[in-house]
């Protein structure tokens, strides 16, 4: 993995790995007990069978080494490495039951992380040029967040807030529920929100028109999403605003747009596709005895 | 959901809902104490927001009532009916706050699934008429086998073995294993498994050719899995078998040639991408005060 | 409780008391067992025994309550009354032997929170008239974080940041960190740490002179700390700043010294001991058969 | 650690620390992600920056090596230890990250651990020269019986019982719970506990008279603890009773009155502030690169 | 079950049924699945198929229970109750499904317990008459120990000490440890015990030789605890004793000769096999639709 | 343990033996702690008291050194291998606390696993000369399958399906259930499971009579389950079957009879005491100071 990638936490790794495991009956692999000698010693291969980004290498190896101390994953490329079919991309070896065994759990984790990394690296590369980031949404797997995120990094793109606790966004549920409730405009619920939330946040808030826009960065926003918004429309926000809030773009963003959407002067584009849509990059492991 | 699908365990869901709220920081979400007044009450509708069969109407309402007893669900489809572009799927109420808390979560789920089942239901239809069933494989998220599989029959589906420990199926890499220790031929591989796997077991291997067809058959193996292989071999395979074993086809299966493997004779169609690759279904929750 | 703190989430309480209740041994209460008759009905009444803010009757009641679902908890007073010695807080009545056996652990939490809710009371009155908000800190008890900032709440002060993963605070173990690595000033780390921290996050950054302070205005932060500084130069710093940045306070902060503090115009001032060193307040549970 | 102090079981250890560290968001430290270079060493010094009696040591080597195999802790002192402001008490170095991730848990743990083994030194040696032993009681912080009776061990006291399932106690409520049920005296409720105890328990109650006190020595208890009783008539019990039976004194002891306590001729004092009450111990910890 | 006798803790039976439910995979019961239609009621009927004392209907409840809300449990005899082979334990009724998937949990339970309760029954009716009760050891099934000690009580048994936690039983690996180490005799133990030991346990030795029992009670024994002693060396002890101490009785009780053991005059005998080696129970649940 | 015999997964191993340290108060061994100078350095035999077949070792040495990485386990036999009274079966050395502290749980695993290995040994050689195998049921001890399993197969038994998910296996209650639906015979209920259960699995069905095996052998079953069937008609139903299908017999197998059984031409046999009526072995630990 590159250096300046943050890495998810082993501890995070290791319970999603055996919880992997244990959801796939690694304790009780009928097949690899009933046709492999339990002293067989094998050897396996992991080949990327299309182009793509990977991300989860270190994952995969923890997989491959969960069963059995005496086995050993050598990585062929580092995570962020662009690479074509027939890439060799690590080599295991060790007990050959333990092989058999995790190689599901381990491709997996590698081929839905690869996945996001790749279409990360396409919007990345997409904006390329302009002072436009990348983030991922909350639009996660559940329970595979720390595992979707880090391959958003690996992918070149950066991390939105991890959850609910860590920022303020006022999205149009949260202004419906305040507006209903005799709040005057936009102002309002922005300063109600500085008053109450916590004073190390900043404030951000999703808009769908240019009078919304306006009227968020009068109310002293810190950030304004906007939210499905034509890109005609955005442009006139960016030139509006002109640096007095920072704004953030998101919905309907696709690889052919978001050229665009990057030079129409926003600092911030979110991608929720990027985790729940990405496919899976077609990667197999080939095991064989020594 | 529709009487005949067989349901996820509600400790399951429960679980699942939990980890997912406690991964989204449901405990401590900053913007709604920072926004909307605790006591305040709300009603919410989800909507499609595109066609597509629904599964995990259940999930979703465990989400939205995980948070306080109060908030009500109130299914208007059932998992497994296919809607369109602006259906109403449901209605919530209750405290405004634990609607806005649960909202992403309960859609991360409901998005996932349907769109496993979506996916499912086309493959399905487009095997219509014939005797074939559609089969998910073990290529499932970490940590939601349950709930895919559960997609996947909600699509008209059937499921795979659940984990290594409930079915014998011996795939190439076992083959290799063996192979190499001196098994003769398939034949010697399948009575080995035989004789040490499980006796409540039926014995299932993996071959890519006509002739290991052949030698699976002549071996006893009670299901025949034809991996990656060109239609006229699949049609071969299922003419020289002519019913002395079962034929599961899996491999570089696509909805454009999926009919024509179905018609081809064989028993089983697993495809790894219903739930490696399956996109997401575009579902909204619109809340507001009441 | 009233209406406009922020409660702790029930499962957090209730996970807590589960914990608590295991860690006294109540499933094997060899007193109560020996001594009391398993149908006993009893009744109790919580009473203060010295003056103070109470806080957790939530958590009391889910202590009381564990053990079985006959058992009633009435409270007499609200999470922030002010109570004196002699007060009666609760009632509860139900199974003896539940009462006897709970008794221990729901008095351990409400006396260490309502001895928060005390202390941090006495530092909000010391500021009344002001407009410096009371904050606490991380220096909570390990795994009573929930529990400790509710009382803090209680006792009418405000949060910090939750933990490490919510707000950036640049302390000066950081500053010393990046300061050898080569940045100039204070203004390039807060730099760095805007182009890589969550754009979502304000920048606070601790200083301990007027010079720093200056340089941390220059360089554009957010919100400064002002740590362990005198009070004339805290006083100092607020004129100079004169509202370009936030100001917080932390270190040495007294009962003596807060409303100095306060006045001389800052915004925050955290304080370590409202959770690390705020004695008990004495209560007491009187029950007896009915 | 002294030789002679029973530790607390690492897995108690590790378990505690890890969920203090998840607690606190270690696996997203947003502020050490943003400034500090994931390659950087670091080295830093525990210092105590007031008078104290440390305990924790081992706890705070754990919660700073948890994050990385790389981290080394070397003690300069002993638990046990009287220190005073500026002693140098431990040594850490290795990834910088992962020493100012870990600081705060490491100090919450060991600053609130020698707050109690200081306080109780007090106690300690308050009654030097007599034979009475300090004990600690069941007050103690929700989740950490096994830190706060280690400290309280470290500090020269001694431990009560752990929980309610390994000592019989009958106090007050116990007694009013089995008086209104027809007991006719002390005696009555000893003989049937002792009748329905674990025959390996030894038999405790509390009087708060000497009238009561006579009572329970003719009743045949083995240990009577005098609750909230005025020395005076601490000493008369103790006069009386003359080795009878065991005497335990508890409520209202101070640093003040436990000396003349000791000398009244009891065996055993236990002290409920030691840990629910004990002010942390100030230490800091200085890190940089190296 | 009998008012005298302690329950086990609700939430240990629910934690120990769903592990068990999860452990026989009750989330995919292959067989009911494909044979039951999903909608069908039932009910069915707990039948004893030989004579014994029942214990665990409470568990078996909450096995039957678990699965649906829908399943109503009556028990139609209680814990402790004497049943010969034919008689009706219990009635269930309920959805289908979850009656015929949980069935195995709820006997696994109810077998080997009342397997305990009938073992321990004929030893408490062996010693009938006499003083002595028979107790219960730490050689429990791993994991069950709650279990088959309430099944130890239903069966009219005592129980010993619960864990290593809560009681001091100095056996002959810790005399051995201590002997080595300089200790002159049993006194020396005795008292090294006494004053290291909670000031709350009694102190209980083991001994082999009637030399060594007079050696303890010499030093001070509170309990002594005479192993795998011949019957006439155990009248000698008891004899010599005369009251000074408790004794207890362990090692090679039979169902011959505990009575005679009784009869020598010891308060209590202990009795391995009550829980290590008790056979179940026969009794089988018939269930039909309705 | 011999290499053919699949060992129980580490991690398995790992999770029951703290849970048992746990269950046995080994945090808190008062008596070790009382008696024992810490810094002690002990050694310890492993003796079996009787004659039977050792399976365990494994799980004892994980007891051993769960308390500290200085103990040292050395088996001197094998798991599998038949000992007699006075044969010593492994060797632990290490600090005396520690190996006095974990003796108890790792004698409860060895004794009840051995117990279970040495019936079924016995059932094996019972049935030595023919073809017939000796089955396990899921009558184990809740929580310990896997280990009773494993003790089944180093006895030299093989395992019926580990749990209702992984085999479908018709009995009484599930034919009942069916039956009042209206299935006309075993063959439709057959036909029904064939085509709802998993495509992997064989179908066994449990009959009772030899016209019931008959119509299930017209229905095209699998595995026919002869339960509880005279050994007259176990015959003549492996006369009529002939090889048509596999046979197994359960129900009131024992010692005596199951050869005969195993004559009579049947392929397996299951025998529900090997797990839930087993005695245990008689095994000691020898320990003392070096």
């Amino acid at each position: 993995m590159r250096q300046d990638v943050r890495p998810i936490a082993p501890s995070v790794i290791d319970d999603a790995v055996l919880a992997a495991l244990e959801e796939d009956g690694a304790y009780n692999d009928v097949t690899t007990l009933a046709v492999v000698h339990t002293g067989a010693w094998g050897r396996g291969t992991f080949l990327a069978k299309q182009e793509g980004v990977i991300a989860g290498l270190g994952v995969a190896a923890a997989a491959m080494t969960a069963l059995s101390d005496e086995v050993s994953f050598d990585a062929a490329v580092q995570d962020g490495d662009c690479v074509s079919d027939g890439t060799e991309l690590a080599e295991v070896e060790g007990p050959l039951p333990a092989l058999l065994t995790s190689e599901r759990v381990a491709l997996n984790f590698l081929q839905r992380m690869s996945g996001v990394a790749t279409l990360t690296r396409a919007y990345v590369e997409a904006v390329d040029g302009t002072d436009a980031r990348i983030l991922d949404t909350r639009k996660t797997t559940p329970g595979l967040r720390h595992f979707e995120r880090y391959a958003v990094r690996v992918g070149g793109g950066h991390n939105h807030r991890f959850s609910l606790a860590d920022a303020v966004l006022i999205k149009d549920n949260h202004i419906a529920a305040a507006w209903d409730h005799g709040a005057a405009d936009l102002g309002e619920i922005i300063a109600q929100a500085r008053a109450r939330a916590p004073h190390t946040a900043r404030i951000e808030i999703e808009v769908t028109t240019q009078e919304e826009c306006q009227e968020a960065v009068a109310g002293g926003a810190d950030i304004i999403l906007l939210d499905n918004m034509p890109l005609e429309e955005v442009r006139a926000c960016a030139l509006a605003v002109a640096g007095g809030a920072v704004l953030e773009v998101s919905g309907g963003v696709t690889l052919e747009n978001v050229g665009a959407i990057a030079r129409a002067g926003v600092q911030f584009i979110s991608v929720g596709r990027l985790t729940h849509s990405a496919p899976s990059i077609d990667i197999s492991l080939r095991i064989g005895r020594v």
